[in-house]
């Protein structure tokens, strides 16, 4: 593996290869919003689909759903977001002249050098309260890192951007983007479980936007205002939720763990079985399932084992709604991070929507013979942004020899997934016949600019995983030259068993070498 | 066909099925909003994909975006919308009781039963001002519809929902949700077309959010606060506007057209070929293939091309920025409205944001020698939910033979593509079988309760294009039953065969009948 590029590197790589740019960049771009381009949406909508397969439309237990950004204010009073959902900022007092805000944790993480995400946890932050903030800052001496003035008070400050519903003026039209997508879940949990027709246990799926009005946005996709997640809330009766019928086919399953026990001693991850997991009491086995499929999501799609771990939660740090609670995180350049949350949320989201709302929120149990509010037994969750750095991290390589970036995607993740050349301007009519042949199979791309090596290095660049030259024995044999981005390989197949070994080749049901005649390099 | 149901009887059968839900139902929803249920998702999805699969990667000429719905507040000054974007809005003068709001022109056109829509436009609602408007309601004694008071003076409302960025209050930081998904493309255009490496003519395509603050949202998805738009900015050389290479081919090609000079003489639609269109010089030819393109597209989903006519705005009607434009409407029980709108938009946006950004707009032009301005010769923009309920109007009927609702769904967009149902219990397991064999092919759904009649019903009602039965003959010959749900005729095919043969059918390439040996109906 080569080192990892900085976070800085990868974010003009992706600007440069017309994955994602600032938004509005041509008024100065807006912090913490971001556009995709090109291929950033083709990768974007690929991790999505390839999500919805996997845990939808592949399963008979998990349905979706696609909730509205704005919904009914009251949702989030009765979830705590109205309440609870806030950061600490901190404001310089030279208003006039500079007037920076920053937020709290992380001024402070960075002044005194001092992590929080895991095996340094010198400062708990989920105990900390503004007096108790206003003294760090006192009896540390900070200021405003840009002016040297001091810093006001600490404030709260709400994260759910607001807006107004209809042309009333009178405040109680206020309402809200969605800050997470899980609410829309629970708030739809009945009017689901009766049109579905789904017993427990089952899941409910929903990949969306949702917004954070963070005050300092950073490193680039990792912490943004608009992104997008993709969630599921698995429901269980409540007395079984130890009762997951799959484990006994996982219990052998490993991944890196970082105990809350080994945070307390300030140590760091180790290998564990889930029956390790288990013996500890970590979790439920409903809980465990989840997590090995989810370890298994991101591994399946080329992403090392190496890189990922599950972080426990500490006492401390869990959500009040929270039975217990691990992170997955991805050891980017920047530290080891979270890219996925799954939480056991209990049964307090639909009991507490049953309190505000007043409506019905239980289901009858066949077993009892009565009324239960299913609990929810894992909540994985993630951002698709998040997701995406992940996988562009993976696949990032430069390749010495090549003399170019490779970006080994996942062919299921890959934005274009074919390349068509013409070896010269003369076979020009050839390949485009051929591209013709396979662009409503495979989003192909015909291309016929600049030199063949050119054009090999930049379908690497934009991790193309095939790439089909024709030539002038094409114009004679009737075949082609298909070159294997990873190995820069080649075989020779006849053009019109194209299509099938793209196909085969692609869904990885056939290897490279046995596909065709192999070419020997020279 | 069956006469079309209202749209109060389309919105309790999509509640019905898990189609669409009001949003926040449980704290008595709120107007405008909608989520997706689990049928709902999978729908709208399959029109997202087919949609870009057709116009983004199966073209050479098209890219895609996927824009962020927050971006710089400056983008919407340079479009118009921050001073423009707005409905007239009446309020009722009785504030503390009643304070109803309504949306002036609608308001007016059902209070003295006039149509804007086209042949009876009676009133010219682009070039009414709020004098005319004050003068129409009092000279028609017009009251408050709720509490029969009078209204105050009609006020101008913009439609853009406002939000504010970070934790500063002092008003510089005001930022809109986007109400159209073009102007992000305009904003983008320089860094596609340099990292997309396209030439002229091209287009950018992007799905995503828009919001719009209507004061009176009706006609259940048709006009919502919230949706979904599918867009393209096609751009060609200003010089070359009439110059499409592809028309040839459709010069023959009809559709139903009203003309502006039909309108203003009250008149109804004809059939017109794109021929006739270009001899009445309605528009360019760029902007006839566009049409035709959208027209194909609807025709080949499944919409009748008699409940589908392509209006010309009327002079008075243009947008400031528009050449020319067309709707698409579609024959709604509510009347024909518009799905579709197709502007030739001029050099007007890219001009207008290099106006006010001070960046440069304008691209190399070969043949020129110099540098221009692109002239987006098409603008094919569309709500995936309008799409929604047009596919869902033309393929509810309500089968008398059968005493249920068919849901004549194109396969491509159905939900579910395959149901398997073992005959009885004793069947399941072979029944299942079959289902974890191709459920990673399509999206299959196994159903075991109720009689097989019940089921086949449940079917209709979601659209599943095929249904599996296993039976007894299915233990011993390793055969099994599929039914078609629009004819409601069987085949029976070989098991080891089923994967391949509904792979057919699904993609219209085998016909029912000739797949597997017909059953004779009793």
């Amino acid at each position: 593996m080569t080192e990892k590029i900085s976070i800085e590197e990868m974010t003009t790589f992706c600007k440069k290869k017309g994955l994602v740019y600032p938004s509005g960049e041509i008024y100065g771009g807006v912090a913490g919003f971001f556009d995709f381009g090109p291929l950033g949406v083709e990768i974007k909508n690929n991790i999505k689909q390839h999500w919805w397969k996997t845990f939808v439309q592949q399963r008979q237990d998990i349905v979706g759903l696609d909730g509205s950004i704005i919904t009914h204010p009251q949702v989030w009073r009765a979830s705590g977001h109205v309440d609870c959902f806030a950061d600490f900022v901190l404001k310089c007092s030279n208003i006039d002249k500079c007037g920076l805000e920053v937020r709290a944790d992380h001024f402070i993480e960075d002044a005194l050098k001092v992590s929080v995400s895991g095996k340094a946890a010198d400062i708990n932050w989920s105990e900390m309260n503004a007096a108790q903030i206003n003294k760090i800052i006192a009896s540390n001496k900070l200021k405003c890192p840009q002016c040297k003035s001091d810093f006001k008070e600490v404030e709260n400050f709400n994260l759910m951007f607001q807006t107004q519903i209809g042309p009333k003026k009178d405040g109680k039209n206020v309402a809200y983007l969605r800050p997470e997508t899980a609410q829309l879940i629970f708030t739809n949990f009945k009017l689901i479980h009766e049109h579905a027709r789904m017993n427990l246990p089952f899941g409910i799926a929903q990949i969306g936007k949702a917004f954070r009005n963070e005050i300092s946005p950073r490193d680039f996709l990792f912490r943004s205002r608009e992104f997008e997640q993709m969630e599921i809330e698995y429901f269980v009766q409540p007395d079984h939720i130890n009762d997951c019928p799959f484990i006994e086919q996982y219990l052998e399953y490993n991944m890196q763990v970082l105990t809350s026990e080994a945070q307390n001693k300030k140590g760091t991850h180790t290998t564990m079985t889930i029956q390790q997991m288990l013996d500890q009491k970590l979790t439920s086995t409903w809980h465990c399932y989840w997590l090995v499929q989810i370890h298994q999501w991101f591994v399946q799609l080329g992403v090392q084992a190496e890189n990922l771990r599950v972080r426990e939660h500490m006492k401390s740090e869990l959500a009040h709604y929270a039975g217990a609670c691990f992170d997955f995180e991805y050891q980017f350049p920047f530290g080891w991070k979270e890219i996925h949350g799954s939480a056991d949320r209990t049964q307090f989201d639909l009991s507490q929507h049953l309190k505000v709302s007043g409506k019905e929120m239980s289901i009858y149990d066949e077993e009892t013979k009565g009324k239960i509010i299913p609990y929810v037994a894992a909540e994985p969750s993630q951002g698709v942004e998040r997701a995406l750095l992940v996988f562009l991290y993976d696949a990032y390589e430069y390749d010495k020899e090549r003399g170019n970036v490779v970006l080994r995607l996942h062919p299921s993740l890959a934005p274009i997934k074919v390349g068509v050349f013409p070896l010269v301007n003369k076979i020009n009519e050839k390949a485009k016949e051929v591209y013709e042949k396979i662009k409503n199979n495979f989003y192909a791309m015909y291309d016929k600019s600049g030199s063949i090596g050119r054009r090999y290095a930049r379908a690497d660049e934009i991790g193309i995983p095939y790439c089909v030259t024709l030539d002038f024995e094409s114009l004679q044999d009737e075949d082609c030259t298909i070159r294997d981005r990873n190995t820069t390989k080649q075989i020779r197949v006849k053009i019109v068993d194209l299509k099938e070994i793209l196909q085969k080749l692609l869904h990885g049901e056939m290897a490279f070498e046995k596909a065709g005649k192999i070419i020997p390099t020279k």
